[in-house]
């Protein structure tokens, strides 16, 4: 295995930074150089399960795991770009000779790794402790290896006959989210479902199949005409959900929040009574636990009362907020959340699990099996040796599912729900870290000046011309402009990255969110004096 | 870096037969030995983004790959056991030590590797060459290394702006096989989607925006009743699409087929015309090209003429026959799938890419994106500086979705189509092999007689007990029974794994399927024999 020694280099830091192919002469020289068992005269079908394929097989995957420490280490450097920005027209010319393209004949195994490296270069180091951009950040490597073994066990959730342990694990998961909700043990189920989207659409067909069972069957036909209500700032899964179901986004009241983001109770009352009023029939309301953009929590014991009153199923979209009920300093902000009938909670955000890791958690048990099951009889067969109600498949709305579960099950044991915590605890030190600073600075606004609730930070950078203007429409109209511009200077240099948008009547405006435990007080501070040097002059 | 010649026996393949924790006294000493750098008494606190944590995370994931490295030779090893059966209670009671309990404090990185090393071992290995379950086999090589990376970029197929590799893959990928499907570079679009049941709901969902766009805004409240058209062979998916869009599942015709599993056309007419009598609105037929049980194409020709005729949306459900279309041998069996309005198409059935990886294609453009978009301005920014029209996550019903395009992308290169065309040949040729053994031998009976157009194989086991008896009721209550104890004791056994199920009125059958290029003839001799093996004392 001498190919190991020879490899070695590539472990060292900076070696990816000399990126192999400068120019079509040297494509297919990984790293410029020949590999000791020329895997440029190998290719895919000399890999396992071939004859004598074992030793090219380990070598393959060897050099890409290469590849992929060289890359885990360089994007956790602060000072290291995170993206290196190409237009798409740039990327599909094939750039430096890095071709799209699919062939019609095969390609061979040094090539595949060039493919790989050049995938990487161009792509975005999501896990760079200065990446704001989306809820999703980091990489956790606990929760990295439990992704590559869950791609090398290669399975699906569906039966206990194909997914043991993934599914005793999903079950063990699920408990335990359901325990720390604050339900008994006598209630509690859940799936996990490819994304908090989804989570919150199995929420809608819940409530509308527990109001009305016969819907599975007859559909909406002959319904009267139902209504959902949410807030303002709540995620467009909910219209999403409604348009799918065959609910109509018409049929979504919108209730109005406080300046701070949160759901008005008073308003939500108002809403239920004149839907009421108007003939429709109100089945469920959405409540928000950390909303998108503002990271506010509506108030759901407030919300709940409301729901019990009229008999309304209440759903949390804990999607973002979830992971602070692992924090003792932050859960208070989701009392009453045990009284919901179902609960989205997005371990891939908060708590940094990788993409994907949704869970749909509901109240009453048994009804994810009464709302979907089908009886498939190719795979539900009841003459199985084993306890059949591990085949949890037919609870989904999926068929087979993505394990999705192993790489949580292992940063678990890896943390304990304590380390969790922890790691909840600086997000929130780093959002409050950044408030502060922007309080204390003239060439930044707020966008609502309270203290974060979550890690989303909203503000305004003022370029110098701004500064003094008067608040008024022509003010808002340059502001409009500025976030924009800033942005697209950030991209092309690469050195952070931090979303921005418009909100109702407001401006654009930046929203800083912290879920990647690597981000310390010195990215913060980076984040700030960047905005300020890429839009000083605007 | 001296735990590396440490590890080395780790490679060697019957390493892990010594089980790590052979009893509780072992428990945290991976493969009964102490690690070089004493992972014993590292935390996942000491692995990046940790300060000085590079060597650390490079030896943890090493350590993995190792492991994972002696797990991928050894499940394509004829000879070695498919999975290692043991009931959810045993499981779930901590077998040597294997607890999934999760704990409160953190646990060592050693103890992690070796709950690894459990889950593995309990697990069933679905790359094995005598795993015959699912349509879902195999593990190909060049697959597993693009999920490996695809979860260290680990990022979200949403925006342009966080995805610009992946997302131009889709596209690449999207128009590819919307090529190879036939339409012209005019037509063609399309999402990938978590799984062919997805995939099927997304087209019941165009069809119906299609027909009535109101839909989306309204719901289904002021629509007539409608009605879809899919056989009594096709997959469950189209009834859970019905259930979960607020049709109905009574709304659901089912068309007989003939005793091959195919849709008849003429019964399909005559369902229309008695639908229609009946005041009902046909919107939507699914003609299945590969029906999960029997392997059956419809005929798509015959059935488009129909469609046409009555202005129906036409999907073909090609999750599992799509793969045939790479193979010249074998894509006439889909003729006519070009005069679809949409196609489901899963690659990671007959085309062996690692779990998921399913496109839902659609001809006509635009209209996912007219039937989804709901302009998220967080996401969805107008004012971005490149072009918006790669931002295509609102075409989806998801958000965010996980990246499922890489593994394909990659594998495409190091194939070729080609190379997938060769593949698909030798599975058929399989499954071809299976199916002249079993007419050959008077211990075996074929649920149909006829050549297999795909690579599913029926068939029933015939104890001596039973191969005298007349047919009637008596020798299918005990035909009925046989699969099921035979499966048992298969599972207890652990060689192979393939599976059984009753349809319609016949008694309990098994299927093969063959879509792992790994299974060689010896290995479906041998998964004849172990049936009989099985069951000859029945």
């Amino acid at each position: 295995m001498d190919y190991r020694e020879e490899l070695e280099p590539v472990l060292g830091d900076d070696k990816l930074a000399r990126k192999p192919a400068e120019d079509n002469e040297n494509r297919g020289k990984y790293n410029g150089r020949r590999i000791a068992n020329d895997l440029n005269s190998i290719y895919s079908t000399d890999l396992l399960p071939a004859r004598d394929g074992e030793e090219a097989t380990k070598q393959f995957l060897q050099e890409l795991v290469n590849i992929l420490l060289a890359y885990i280490c360089k994007s956790m450097k602060p000072g290291s770009k995170v993206l290196d920005f190409h237009h798409p027209h740039q990327l599909k010319e094939g750039l430096e000779g890095f071709s799209l393209d699919l062939p019609d004949r095969p390609e061979n195994l040094e090539q595949l790794l060039v493919d790989c490296q050049d995938t990487l270069k161009y792509g975005v180091k999501t896990g760079h402790p200065r990446f704001f951009n989306q809820l999703s950040s980091g990489l956790d490597i606990v929760g990295l290896a439990g992704e590559w073994l869950t791609s090398t066990a290669n399975t699906n959730l569906i039966t206990y006959e194909i997914s043991p342990v993934f599914l005793l694990m999903e079950e063990v998961l699920l408990q335990k989210m359901c325990g720390i909700i604050g339900w008994s043990e006598e209630e509690g189920d859940g799936v996990f479902s490819p994304g908090g989207t989804m989570s919150n659409l199995y929420s809608v067909l819940l409530a509308r199949f527990h109001r009305f069972p016969e819907v599975k069957t007859k559909g909406m036909n002959g319904l009267p005409r139902l209504v959902l209500f949410t807030s303002e700032h709540s995620h467009y899964s909910v219209k999403s959900s409604a348009a799918v179901l065959g609910i109509g986004i018409d049929n979504i009241i919108l209730v109005k929040c406080d300046e701070r983001g949160k759901m008005l109770p008073a308003e939500l009352e108002s809403s239920i009574a004149s839907a009421k009023a108007k003939g429709l029939v109100p089945f469920y309301v959405n409540a928000t636990a950390g909303t998108t953009v503002y990271g506010a929590f509506d108030p759901l014991n407030s919300i709940a009362d409301i729901c019990a009153r009229h008999g309304l199923w209440m759903h949390v979209d804990a999607a973002w907020g979830g992971g602070l009920l692992l924090s003792s300093r932050h859960r208070g902000k989701l009392q009453g959340i045990e009284r919901a009938s179902s609960v989205t909670w997005n371990p891939h955000k908060m708590m940094g699990v990788p993409l994907q890791c949704s869970a749909i958690l509901v109240k009453k048990k048994g009804l994810l099996q009464s709302c979907n099951q089908l009886n498939a009889e190719y795979l539900f067969q009841p003459d199985k040796q084993y306890d059949v109600s591990y085949d949890t498949g037919d609870k989904s709305i999926q068929c087979g599912r993505h394990v999705d579960v192993f790489k949580l099950w292992l940063m678990w044991k890896a943390k304990g729900s304590e380390g969790f915590g922890a790691q909840v605890n600086h997000c929130l030190e780093n959002a409050e870290y950044l408030y502060c600073k922007i309080k204390s600075r003239p060439d930044f606004e707020l966008v609502f000046n309270s203290k974060p609730e979550h890690s989303n930070v909203c503000f305004w950078y003022l370029p110098h011309s701004l500064r003094s203007m008067s608040p008024g429409p022509e003010r808002d109209r340059r502001l409009h402009a500025v976030a924009p511009k800033i942005k697209a200077r950030m991209m092309e240099g690469g050195q952070t990255m931090v979303g921005y948008q418009p909100l109702g009547d407001k401006a654009n405006f930046f929203r800083c969110v912290f879920s990647n435990p690597a981000t310390q007080r010195e990215d913060v501070d980076f984040l700030l004096n960047e905005i300020a040097r890429l839009g000083h002059d605007l």
